[in-house]
């Protein structure tokens, strides 16, 4: 069966695809009644080279991407995979020629309909009086004895359309421009790689790989490559390949060695996901710097593509300083990358991290409760939440994945193995902060960023001061953090619930004169009332929250939890102050 | 099993995928012990607000490809589809308050793990002293009912990367940027689309559909999307897609109507091939123009990926000139696409085709050989290739497809056909150009191509004279021509055999007093012998090339062909003459 495709008809794709390149960019203009595309200025260009190129469709964004100023004057194309008519050709020539260009340069892929098409119609304009000049590129370096037809014209061919593209707009003559590309299409060299063929639409993929083989050296058009190697790391694979095309064995190579300065091509033949994309470049970089070779430019991305091929190439090409300036020329073609004109090699590429911020001194550090005392809270909450393990993964089975009594058991051997550490900070501001990291790292998963949120933001009122005012700001500050970044509101099913009811109690200790127990025993009560009314609810966030309401008849775990917590705060003070 | 995937480890993947983008844009740098990379001018930004962003790898460009001047400072990225650790947003928004910059700007895409990670990372900076704020985005359309989780955060997050980028470097605070993009963040909506789905390095596809099937309303984590829809056009597909994301009834929709203008964004979700990308993006242009939409602008690339996912999203934005003006200022961003700052909607997409030239007035159509014997040689020619048919495809068989004497007898019908239809041209040169034109159409193929490139460059020497050293330098021209772009030499097996051995007698043409029949009777005689003698020839081009000479045995149909050819023109000549 045909593979599966987002195209309007198999006969139009070509059309199509085409039509929309140039309607998203004002640069672009068709030519009625071929498949050309063209500067919508052509007629800016009067005694200037024009650069024609193109071929089969099925490259994007070669070739019509790189049209524009600084590169090509127009491109045909032919349909998927096909060389383009050369009436179109012809058209495309007299159009350009007719806008006053001074000569024009078809820079054509080494290909055999290629070369006849773009070759008939090159003969034919001549035969009308227009001066006509064409370069046939082949960058290929994937048979290392030559063929009769020489090396098939690859990804490096973009480079030809930006050398030439630069050396037009800076007002060179024809025969110039054909001498100077022609000489350096002579020193790059480009190889693929791929994990898989691609469809023409309408068509089954062009070949089967097995799933631990890789096609080495393909072309562009679906075609099997010159081999089949064994699946391997990215790293060894970029070795293979730069192996490959540099080997002085190979007729095809590209004569790069140490001291070379190269510009660097990453091509996405398709359908490689970017993350693989970037592992290869890194691997590419690496190897070649391990060489001695200077990596001028580095350019990574999609530029000649073979449809939907999940597969790689990479293009090097010798480079020197006059060359690099025209690299580094300005264009306005839309798929040329926004490339930094610095070299690559020699860069620093690391940062040395921030400096850690010094605690600040901490006036409350003598005053309020006493580190012995929040160390015996800290021990007694610990036990609570270990206790309740299997009571709060039973409640979670219910609406989640049962794992939450799991979850806090975890985070109370975290605190109870910190407890043995040492000595606990002096103040509470720089408990709750240093609980927060361990909860964040230790505890894991939302519950540990819930109650990360929550200690980093109450930490911050109890800086200054630790008196009953400021333990009810802190607990406003936690819960403020926790619903902003939770998104859960009160009456969601959530931790927040009890937490949230707690809260309202311990607005008390903001009055002069209030009780510490008093307020604190009412505060314990309300968000046990509070854990045990959400089983009424409807979860609103959270896993929970997929689950339909019908199903959900016992509290939320979080909920509990957070206020057995609170119990056993309670519980640690009373004791100690009796 | 797992997905075959050009890694180096599984664990690895986003740590080498970042290493790679970084490596490979000298305008970036990592920050030590942590996957957070960073402008590598980090400290020529004094005094100005600074923008970090981030989230899971597997989005890439996204999001460190849009980091550099004019959009973000830095960003922090997570493992694969998974949100960053806490430690590093903390150490990034150190790094770059150290480095003097005034305020910074998190811009986190809508999912919890982002939210809370972000979020507690603010606090904790918060808590230092250093002032940051934190916009959520959340553009996601595809669901028409809000969940209490809000809408995702997807392409449209680039959006805000480009107007905070540009605010940021035209030096507004900090409080101003939050403010703007907050209100840009509520006017923009995205849908996706996919074939299939992708998979995380190390496993398996995350959901599997049809062959008829299609994804709709995706996220970009490999999740599947809120509804499945039978395969359609891309057309049809684009038009649901946008009814979609701007029906009024959708809660979640971009409000987008007639009148509105925007930037639309058609975003590569990682492996649909850049054909399919030019395809939908024609028909989102026309589906819009076509509801009156006014494109501002339209950016067509890869920006925001799901790994290898084959699928597409839109996004469309409302925008008006304050807000053009950012996205279309300066950037460094090396995934930032060379958007024409012009409008899409409005411009003239094609060109009249070109005038085409008048048909010069020929001074040799009254001389040399006549139009009606011309016509009697073009009769002989097509009798005998057509009589010829079945030898020539049985000497194809041996060596190729069997469709020499086909084609060949396609070109004869053709040419009879063409002389059916009216008087022939005057003059050699014109008779000449128009059997090129005629060959190239009917005969198809390379061979059409070949005659077609021979009979235009043969012509060219017949325009001014007819004489017998003419007609020599008209051999001349036609075989320099289809040796030059066909890539053939004589010993290759091949057509031109033939015609080269006939060539070499026909030089004699070019003496004082050489005999028309003397002459071309040797030619003749010679291109038989020669295309005997294709039969002891290794096939050095063409289809035959890849067959091992020791098969054959034959003589090249194509150099028979053209001997034969030969022959019949001598014939008819001889008999007028007698």
């Amino acid at each position: 069966m045909a593979s599966k495709k987002l195209v309007n008809s198999v006969a139009g794709c070509a059309d199509d695809a085409l039509a929309g390149l140039v309607a998203c960019d004002p640069n672009l203009q068709l030519l009625q009644g071929h498949r050309v595309a063209l500067r919508s200025d052509l007629d800016s260009l009067k005694g200037r080279v024009a650069l024609l190129s193109g071929g089969g469709s099925g490259h994007e964004p070669a070739h019509a991407g790189f049209i524009g100023k600084g590169m090509l004057t127009g491109v045909i194309a032919g349909a998927v995979f096909t060389s383009p008519a050369v009436g179109s050709i012809l058209a495309a020539i007299r159009a350009v020629a007719q806008a006053g260009t001074a000569g024009i340069l078809l820079i054509v892929k080494n290909y055999t309909g290629d070369r006849l098409n773009f070759g008939l119609a090159r003969e034919q304009a001549r035969a009308e009086g227009i001066a006509v000049e064409m370069v046939v590129i082949g960058d290929d370096s994937a048979f290392t004895v030559l063929k009769k037809a020489g090396r098939r014209g690859l990804c490096g061919t973009v480079l030809i359309h930006k050398v030439a593209g630069a050396l037009a707009e800076a007002g060179v003559g024809l025969e110039e421009i054909t001498r100077r590309v022609s000489e350096v299409a002579k020193t790059m060299g480009t190889l693929g790689v791929s994990l898989s063929s691609c469809s023409v639409p309408g068509s089954k993929p062009t070949f089967e790989l097995a799933a631990d083989e890789v096609e080495l050296g393909l072309g562009i058009h679906g075609e099997a490559g010159v081999r089949r190697i064994k699946m391997a790391t990215a790293e060894e694979i970029v070795r293979l390949m730069l192996d490959h095309m540099t080997s002085t064995s190979n007729a095809s190579h590209v004569p790069v060695q140490s001291g070379s300065s190269v510009v660097l091509m990453v091509n996405n033949l398709g359908g490689l996901s970017f993350l693989e994309l970037g592992i290869i470049a890194d691997a590419a970089v690496r190897c070649l710097e391990g060489r001695g070779v200077k990596i001028a430019r580095a350019l990574v991305g999609t530029f000649m593509s073979a449809l939907e091929m999940p597969g790689v190439s990479l293009t090097l090409l010798l480079v020197d300083e006059p060359l690099l300036k025209l690299i580094d020329a300005e264009t306005a073609a839309a798929a040329w990358p926004n490339v930094a004109r610095v070299s690559v090699t020699g860069r620093k590429r690391s940062r040395a991290a921030p400096v850690e911020p010094q605690e600040a001194p901490d006036s409350t550090a003598a005053g309020g409760v006493t580190s012995k005392k929040m160390g015996l809270v800290l021990e007694r909450v610990c036990t609570t939440l270990l206790g309740l393990e299997d009571h709060l993964n039973a409640l979670d089975r219910a609406a989640g994945d049962g794992d939450c009594g799991a979850t806090h058991s975890r985070a109370a051997r975290a605190i109870q193995g910190w407890l043995k550490e040492g000595p606990l900070p002096a103040s509470p501001a720089q408990l709750l902060s240093k609980l927060s990291v361990l909860l964040l790292e230790k505890m894991g998963g939302s519950s540990g960023a819930l109650y990360g949120l929550f200690l980093t933001a109450a930490a911050q009122p109890l800086k200054a001061k630790t008196d009953l005012p400021a333990w009810s700001a802190a607990m406003d500050a936690g819960l403020e953090a926790m619903q902003k970044y939770g998104q859960a509101a009160p009456g969601d099913r959530t931790m927040l619930d009890s937490l949230w009811a707690a809260r309202k109690e311990l607005q008390a200790w903001k009055n002069p004169g209030a009780d510490l127990f008093q307020v604190l025993t009412k505060a314990v009560k309300s968000a046990e009332a509070a854990a045990e009314a959400t089983k009424n609810m409807e979860a609103g966030a959270g896993r929970a929250s997929y689950i339909s309401s019908a199903r959900l008849e016992q509290p939320d775990p979080g909920a509990v939890a957070a206020a057995a917590i609170l119990r056993a705060i309670l519980e640690v003070l009373q004791s100690e102050d009796a």
